[in-house]
This record gives C-alpha cells, structure tokens and sequence, in this order.
C-alpha cells in the first residue's frame, strides 16, 4: 500500500519551505490539513492540471486561504504549471504564489480567498450553478453538467456570519454536490477557541439540513471514507468535520497558535522533517512522490471522456450544444448593443415619469429575452427591488430549476454565492437590496472587483427618496463608497433611458462588477437628441445646453431633472449654465482626454455638483472655488418630498448657489 | 381575569391606526407579536416609564425595528413621554415616532434598530455589559447591577449572519440574564420561507448552549410561562420560539407577506378591529385600558427601591458608589487632556521608530490606568492588533470577570455588541481587526455614528504596508470609506505622539464614535515643537515649514515622513515647501476658519496630497490643480518596502509631482 502519510507530507515540507524562504505566511494549517488534501485530492478530485478550464472539473475552494501553501503545493505536485520557482517565489513580487490564493493569477485557483467564510459562500453559489446548468443542459445519458464543490474551511470560517447565510441556503436547497470539509483543530488567533467558540458545530449543520461526517482529519483513509460517503448523500450538502491539529508533525508547535501564522524556523523545520521521516532539503520531492501525485494523464483523460461525451451530446442537440459552450465561455448574445440603443431611442420617444428601479425591471424584461444566462434574485426584497422580471422562475429546493434565486436576508451571502455562480461559468447573476445594506455585503462586492468578475448588483431606495423609513435605511455615503472602490463601476441613472443603457453596459461589461442605484421614487424624464442617448454609455454626457458656458451644474440620477430646470430657470436670468448629466462616474474616467474636456470644458470654473449623497468625491470636479449640493449628515423619517425641500433639492435652492459662483 | 388578549388588541389598534394615518409602515408585525409584547412589558419588564435612564432597568430591543409601532404603542400605553399626538405623527418630519425606533429621538428606545440582526447584537452586548458591571460593582446584599435583557426578533434577524455570530457568543459566554422571543412567523417579503429559510432553529440554539422553549406565540400565558422558565435559567441566554400569525386579527391579510410593509387599507381596519371586538374609533383607547397598561407607579416604585439599596450602597461603599454613578453617567476621570499632553509631550522627547500599532498599545498602557471604564477587544487578532494592554484581563465564560474580549472572527457582532456595551452604560469599548475587515463590520459602525455614541475601533494594518497578505487584506479605499460615514471621526497616526493624541481625543469624545487606522509597519517619528504637539488635536496641522509657502504637502499615517523629506529634499532646489500632517480630516474640518486658513492657505494652490490610498477625497484640498499621489487600483503580494516603491511612494516621486506642479 501507498504510504499517503508520506505523500501528505510533501505538502507539508513544501509549506514550510515556502513561508520560511519567503519570512512570511502561515505554516500551521498547511501542516494540519495536508491529510485532508492528500485524501481528497488524490483519492477524488476530477480535474485537469494541463487545462486548469476544463468545463466539468470539480471545483476546489479553499475558504481558509491563508493555507495557500497548501494550495499551491497541490498544484504542483498534480502538474499544474506551477514550478518549484514559482512556490520558492511566495508572496513575492510579481510572483504567481501571491500570500493568498488569487483567481487569474494561479492557474487552478478558482477563486480569491482570504476574507474568511467567503471562499465557503463562493463554494454554495458554484454548487447551485451546477446544479441549476445541469438542470438546463443535461438529457438522458448525457449528464455534461456533473461534478462535485468541495471546500475546505476553518474555524475562522465557521465563527463568520456569512457561513450562517450561505450553508443555511446552501441546507435549505439541498444541495447534495456540495461537500465541506472542516478543518477543526480548535485553535485561532488568539488561542484556544473554547472560551470563544464553543459551538456544537454538528448539531449546528444539521438543523441546517446538512448530512454531518466526523472523522480523525490527520487520518487520510478516513478522510477517504467520509468523502466517499458525502459523495453518496445527493440531497443534502455534506459537512465532513476534520479534527486536526495545527501544525502537525512540528515538535515544539503542534497544536499552538504559534504555528499559525509565523515561520516555524529553520531549527523548528529541520525537527518536524524528521519527526514526519521527511529526509530531503529545502523544496526537494523526490521522484516517487511527484509520480503519486501527478494527476496529468487521468486529468487528461477526464477530459478526454468527456470531450467524447459532449461530441455526441452535439450530434443529437446541436444547438443547445452550442449555447452551452457559448454560456460556459461566457460569450455574450451578438447585437445586444445595438438592440438596446434601438430600444432606448424608443424609450426616448415613449417619456414615462416612473422611479428607476421600475425602469430597472423593465430593462430586465427587455434584457431577459436576449440574456437566458440572467440569474435574478434578491435578499428577500423581491417586490421593492422589482429584480423579478417577465422571465423569471423562482428557484426552488432540490430541483434547482428556474433562474430566480430568493436569496432571503442574505446580503453578503447573495454577494458571494453570487460570485461563486460567475466563476463556474454559465450565468450572470445579478442580485438586489436596499443600498443601504449594501453595506452588508460590501468585502463581497469588493472581492467581485479584486476577481475582475461581472456580477451585478442592484441596490434600489438609492437616498433620502427613501422617504418615511428614516436614516437607518437612507443611503447618504454608499454611492460615493461604492464609487471608491476599485474596478467597481456604479451606475445611477436619471431615467428609464439611462436605466436601460446602464444594464446594457453592465451586461455587456466583463472585466469587473457593476452596481447600479436605482430610486424609490417617480422620476421625470429627460429630453435628449439621438447623439445624447448614444453618448450616455460614455458615463457623462452634456444633457442639456452644449453651447451654454457660463457654468456647469454637474448631477447624477435623482438630481439631474432638478439641474435641468435650474439651468431653465437660470436662462432665464441670461445665465447659460450646461447640465452633465453623469450617471457613471468610472466609465466617464475611462473616456478619452478630448471627450472629458468636450463635456467638461476647463475654461468653465464655476461648476456646482448636485447629488443627495455625500459631497465628498464631487470636489473632484468642481475644484475649489467650485460647489457641491449634497448631504452630510444622516436623513430623517419623512415623505421624501419634504425631505428634499428640508436639505435643499429645489430649484430655487440650486439657482441660488449656482448665482453664488 | 383580566382580558389580556384585549389589553394586546391596543397595541394592534394604535398600530394598525398610526400605519393607515401615515399612509406608510408595516403593520403586520405588530399583530403578531403584540400578545408577546402583552406578556413581556406587563409581566416582567422592570422599567420607570417617567424616567426612560433608570439605571437598573431591564432592556428591551426591538431587533425588528419595522415593527417600530408596537414599540411606539407600548411606550405610549405605559407612561413614556409619548402621546397619542405623537403616534399620529408616526413618521413625520421631525416627529418623535420616526419610522424605525430611534434611540435618543424617542424616550424609551435602547437602540435604534432596521437593519435588521443588529438589534440581536446589541442586546447581546447590553447583557454583557450587564454582567460585566456586576461583577466589578454588586456586593454581598447588594445587587446594584441586576436586570435582564431581552429581545424581539423576526426571521429576517435569524436569516441575517450577524445573528450566528452573535448568538453563538451569546452561547458561548453563557449570559444567562440574556432572554430573545422570536417572532416565528413564517412569512418574509418574498413569502413564505420555507423555500429559503428551513433551519431548525431549536436545534441551532441548541448547538450554541442556548435554552429552548417553544409556545403559540399568540397565546399570552404561554408567553408569560415560557419567559418565568427563562429568567429561572441563570448559566444560559433563553430563545423563546414564539409560532405567531404575521397580520393577527386581520380576516383578509392574516399570515399573509401582504400585511407586512403596506397600511392595511381602512376597510381591512374596519374588518380587524371589528374580528378584534376592538370597537373604538381611531386611536382611540378605553381609560381601562390605559390604567391596565400603566407602569408609571409600578416604575416609580421599583426605582425608588433601588434608590434606597444604592443609598445604602453607598453607606458602605462610598468610593465605589461614586465611581458607579459615574461610570453610569458616561463622565470621564478628570484631568485626562492634561496628562495626555504632559505624556505627549514625553514621548516627543524620546523619539521611537516604531509601527503606530505598538504606538497604540503603548496608548493603551497608558490610558487604562486611567480610564478603568475600558474594556478592549479584538477579534481574533490580539497579538496582530496590538489591543491588548497591560491592564487587559481577558473576560472568560460564564464568570465575565475582567476587561478584555476575545470577540472571535466575528467582526460585525464586535462592532453591534460593542455598541450595545456603549448604550448599555458602564463602560467605553473599544474592538479592533484588520482596516480591511471594518467592511464586515460596516453598518454597525454606521450605527454607531446615527446614534451618537462614542464606541472606538480600532483598524490595523492599514495600507499597502500589510505586505506580503497581498490585495485580500490591502486596504486601499477603506480609510476614505470611513470618513465618508457622517459623525464618525478617522485618525490616522503618523508616529507614537500623533498615536497618543488620536486615543486621547477618541476617549473624550462623547457625541459619536471613532476610528483609528494604525500601521503595521515601523513609522520614523516626526520633529515638533510643543505648539505643533498640541495641534495635533485639532486634526491638522503644519508640522514642518510654517513660513513655506511655494507649496503644501498634505500627507496621513505612514505618508507623513515621506512629505517630511521631499520638504527637505525640494529645499535643496530653492523650493519651500510646507508640510501639512491631517491625521483626522473630519476633527480638521471641525475648527474654525482661521485655523484652517493658517495650516491651509488659499493663497498656496499649488498642493499635493499623499496617502497610500484612494485619492478621491483629497481633490477636495488640493483642487482642480492639484495633485494626489495615492492608489486606486487594487495592491499587490510582496514586501512592503517593494510595494512602497512600485505605488510611487518614494522621496523622488514626490519631489518629481511636487516639481511638476
């Protein structure tokens, strides 16, 4: 027999020879789950080193990714291209071994983990996509969608908030191809758990619905064992829990929180390897052992049957074979562009005073006809976000058919289970809340930026138009926070035409998530030309008075009717003031040097920004001697109307100030 | 007997009433729970009406704040300060029946609740608080410290991850004087839950060492029976699963999601209250009624026993009692600005090259021997943080003796529960984690700024200075996201005086909360003369070159030395240069203008910010030609010093920007 012990160990040695080269990173988990990896990696995973995309992979999270020398020692050992220069590499500059597993930039890692709990919620979103697909695209004897999400996780994981979120769903759901394996060893950051985390965790899984495995973690063959069984259960997600000890195999750190997150030290390495019978240097695997682990030529084969599979799947439905492969490479329908400009010229044409997150659902109903990779959903605000649309079937337990997700209030657990759906491939989830609790779900939304991946958020009661439900649910900061982060396109349209383009441009955007901020409240219309409806997709655009330059009233979605009669009013006082309407903030940037200075000519210094948010980012544009209407404080419980009057949202307000300049 | 049916046939009435009036608000959950809210307030709430501050209360906290009616009926039937006027106004401006419970707007409210699962965690941290004070301050025969909390929740809390985590610590601790009804009604927005909320919520209370007890929550003595049982369980909090019907006594709406966020309708009205045998007009109550719901003498009465233990109390316990009342009182030890800057002063004079995280801690040693209402924390990153201090004893399970808490990885249950510790009175907490994990923990620092309360959180490893943990745990936007949150001050700290400072100002504050953003790399101290020291508390201020007036470096936090040395560098050319260090731009805002035109003067626009993060808000000081040297991509893994040097962090760069200008 194999000795797995040994195997296990060169995961081990990788690890410590890795955060001991680079004086930086986290020895003990490596340590303690390199068992757990040996049984699950060896024994079941189905993947492909040599094509890190083959579409029906299992799909591999690790949710505590400050182990990602665990990681990246398994990517190596199996064949990945991930060279022994590249793990002497870690967590240097450049590197492809950076200090947490980065999806795009480790060939393998399916997602970015580090944030804890996350990587567990991204793992519940890629185990509904396989089954929602499979749903789609299997027929008889053609089960082209049809693999397993395995994620480890740790203590850290399981104290966080969003496991609660996502494996309540993930039990609620059934979802039996999701198996778990808890890497319990009792010790965080601060020391021994008990005193602060003392839950039964089994108990805790299976008033969630979960089938619950518990093994000797440190013991592969029945880490095999509880696999094999969790792989048997098909209507419940499985939690496999793993007692291990921190830092295994090292003398004077096993079991300690010391071997968490510091080198052991050359002394401390040298007497681990040879309480593990580990008798080679730093980074040396011998022969045998890359041989055992070496997973290219069954992963090619893998491959291979299915590629053969899938080719016969093509002969009997062709064109579903086709949309299947379109939908996993994540190439959009052709012409959408153009489809919708046609359709926002018509909108143009049909003026409707409706609030924007109506707008929003019928850009939805437009959208989803052309888009049947759309999965909707919301954190149970269905009826208030209006994230339902014409096309919409609700999701629903252990069939998993439809493209509607009832999320419930699961803010954060939406946003990365959201992600997890992107990264598998063959949707684009978009998801709805209220703004305000955005905030909920906001390291989510930031790590669907980190990813460069298009998921979409909807956040609708986008400010005090909120009205009588008061402060804690009236956005004042969240538009310019959402505006701060990086690669993070947020949207907040006037109107049903800017509406519908911002979903167009979210839809067809996929080098990083979009959100778009959606009113409560009833919003008029704008007039615009052909060119100003083309030109919204630019992120600004001069609305009204192309040749007006005495100055610019700068607004964005709610604000932008009340700029425009402003500026009527202003004419009237022989007052030429242009209006920019600038529902994206991003994509504006993102614009040539000739098209910025065209909408906002340097020579015009006199400038007021209007938006019932925070003021803050506004001085960009405006400068110093210019303006910003705004709202720093935090709203009140009153009809909206009021209290737009109460912090200056009128014309006569705007007029005033503009005439201050 | 008396009809208590009828008696919670009031609070349906007034609440059903005031939601028609305002056209606005959620009745449904009032119906539900108004025999729970019967059963609870008339049965065993200890409270004084006329004095809403009565220290040894018993606390209540409506977790699902849109039920804030119920609370407004309740308030208004026992005694507060809340008329029947007041609740006609629900949810107008200025009123003080707001849309959600907001605390310091409505006498009577703990905490301002909506966002739904803080309201838990609040109350998890009051019972805390509640523990924790007794211990330090009951004496044998005199329970000084001696209430219960208690808490009402839906299934949207439950559904929420803040709920997991504050409950499992709930478990954990073992806060036996902690009881929570939940409000089990089945119903949620989107409908009926079971699709997307299935646990088995005896059983997950179980599995955190809760006790269960499960009653038809429409029933007021199974209500009354379940709460006795709970108060009898002393070693662990209580979970009262209370079966309602959402919309009680409403013939077409009963357990329907359609009762839940809309005015009933009058003709639904006239239809309930007519099912209710509730045959009064619109907020109309019977006098017997109101005399059943009275609480004014009972109040009276219980507060004046206490009156009379603490009296004696303080016979014996003179110095204790002095130091009570004022820790209740929220007033700091005298004296404290004082010796601040004496040690400020100190420190100056022995300059430390060290990381404003072990400036922190050294802050800490100094201020908990001063401030023994401290009571720190972390989660899970003590020795990362650098939160504990030589006073710190760490607050264990059942016992809660000592001043220190091991949160666990549960960054937003930290935040709401310290807040809770904050309303609860007593003590002044302060928590801390990784800046980039304050996005867990977001809305519960919103929280604490919408009520005013000065809880401290403290934010290490601030920048790209984290270093090799690379972009996953990289703040890059987090330090503007924060000072983008109205009433929430944000230090950032350049050395060990500026550190001190900042813990000094964040301690006296009273009227909101604070954070502090420290570094995790080593920081050079900065030259000051004593003015400059003082300054410091003024949130900006000219730290080097106060004749110089060709340009303005504004720099923060670990950018400070590296303005500090361009200045020197540009020198050499001819060019003088004044550097500006802003280490709080909200408490720089607070001063007056003169102030502001010395550290900044209008005259000087040719300006330059640098901070090691997002440049947005800067533009607001340096204006349209200006220049922020920041970052607004994401960071990368590798050394810090590397990472420095690749964002353009160096000596030459700034000097080049600075020339450019």
């Amino acid at each position: 027999m194999e000795n797995i012990k040994h195997l296990a160990n060169a995961i081990r040695a990788l690890s410590m020879d890795a955060v001991q080269k680079a004086n930086s990173g986290h020895p003990g988990a490596p340590l303690g789950m390199a068992d757990m990896a040996e049984a699950l990696w060896r024994g079941f995973l189905r993947h492909n080193p040599n094509n890190p995309k083959f579409v029906n992979r299992d799909r591999f999270v690790l949710s505590n990714g400050h182990a990602s020398m665990l990681m990246y020692s398994l990517l190596h050992l199996t064949g990945y291209d991930l060279s022994i220069e590249d793990l002497k590499n870690f967590r240097q500059l450049g590197s492809k071994t950076p200090g947490h597993p980065e999806y795009h930039e480790v060939p393998g890692v399916e997602t970015t983990t580090g944030p804890l709990g996350q990587g567990l919620a991204n793992a519940v979103g890629m185990a509904m996509a396989e089954a929602m697909l499979a749903n789609e695209f299997n027929k008889d004897g053609f089960n082209i969608v049809d693999h397993y999400t395995y994620v480890f996780m740790g203590d850290g994981c399981l104290m966080e908030g969003i496991s609660h979120e996502a494996c309540s769903l993930a039990g609620t759901l059934g979802l039996g191809k999701l198996i778990a394996l808890y890497d319990s060893n009792g010790i965080s950051i601060d020391g021994e758990i008990k005193d602060w985390f003392a839950d039964d965790t089994k108990t805790r899984f299976l008033a969630y619905h979960w089938q619950v495995l518990e093994v000797d973690g440190n013991d592969g063959m029945q880490v095999r064992k509880a696999i094999e069984e969790a792989r048997q259960c098909k209507d419940k997600p499985s939690l496999i829990i793993c007692h291990t000890k921190i830092g295994f195999g090292s003398p004077n750190k096993e079991g300690k929180e010391s071997s968490h997150g510091a080198p052991l030290g050359d002394s401390e390495i040298e007497l681990t390897k040879k309480a593990l019978n580990w008798n080679y240097g730093p980074f040396e695997v011998p022969q045998d052992v890359y041989d055992a682990w070496d997973a290219k030529a069954s992963g090619a084969k893998l491959e291979q049957e299915w590629n053969d599979l899938f080719a016969k799947y093509k002969e009997q439905y062709s064109t579903l074979a086709d949309e299947f492969m379109r939908r996993v490479n994540g190439q959009l329908p052709c012409d959408l562009a153009k489809k919708a400009l046609a359709y926002a010229n018509e909108l143009q044409q049909n003026a409707a005073k409706i609030a924007t997150r109506k707008a929003g659902q019928n850009a939805l109903d437009f959208f989803s006809n052309l888009v049947p990779e759309f999965v909707g959903g919301s954190a149970d605000l269905a009826p208030s976000n209006l994230t339902v649309n014409k096309q919409s079937k609700s999701v629903l337990p252990n069939a998993l058919a439809g493209n509607y997700i009832h999320w419930g209030v699961r803010e954060f657990a939406m946003a990365a289970a959201m992600n997890g759906m992107m990264l598998h491939g063959g949707f684009r989830p978009y998801g709805g809340t209220f703004l305000i609790f955005s905030e909920y779900a906001k390291n989510a939304i930031r790590m669907s930026a980190l990813m460069g991946i298009p998921t979409v958020y909807v956040f609708t009661h986008d400010s005090i138009g909120v009205g009588e439900d008061g402060p804690t649910h009236q956005p004042i900061e969240q538009v310019a926070s959402l505006r701060l982060v990086p690669n993070l396109d947020t949207w907040r349209p006037c109107d049903q035409v800017e509406t519908l383009l911002a979903w167009d441009s979210m839809i067809e955007r996929t080098s990083g998530p979009s959100d778009i901020v959606l009113s409560r409240q009833n919003l008029e219309q704008m007039p615009r030309d052909e060119q100003s409806v083309a030109n919204i997709k630019r992120g600004a655009y001069v609305l009204y008075g192309q040749d007006h330059n005495d100055l610019i009233l700068i607004a964005t979605g709610s604000e932008v009717a009340l700029a425009y009669h402003a500026a009527l009013e202003l004419e009237k006082s022989g007052i030429k003031a242009r209006v920019v309407s600038m529902p994206c903030v991003e994509v504006f940037e993102r614009q040539d040097s000739a098209y910025k200075e065209q909408v906002l000519p340097r020579a015009i210094t006199k400038r007021l920004a209007i938006e019932a948010g925070s003021t803050a980012l506004w001085y960009k544009y405006v400068g110093l001697d210019g303006k910003v209407l705004g709202i720093d404080t935090f709203g009140a419980s009153a009809p909206a109307n009021l209290l737009f009057e109460k912090f200056g949202f009128t014309v006569d307000n705007v007029v005033k100030l503009a005439k201050s300049l």
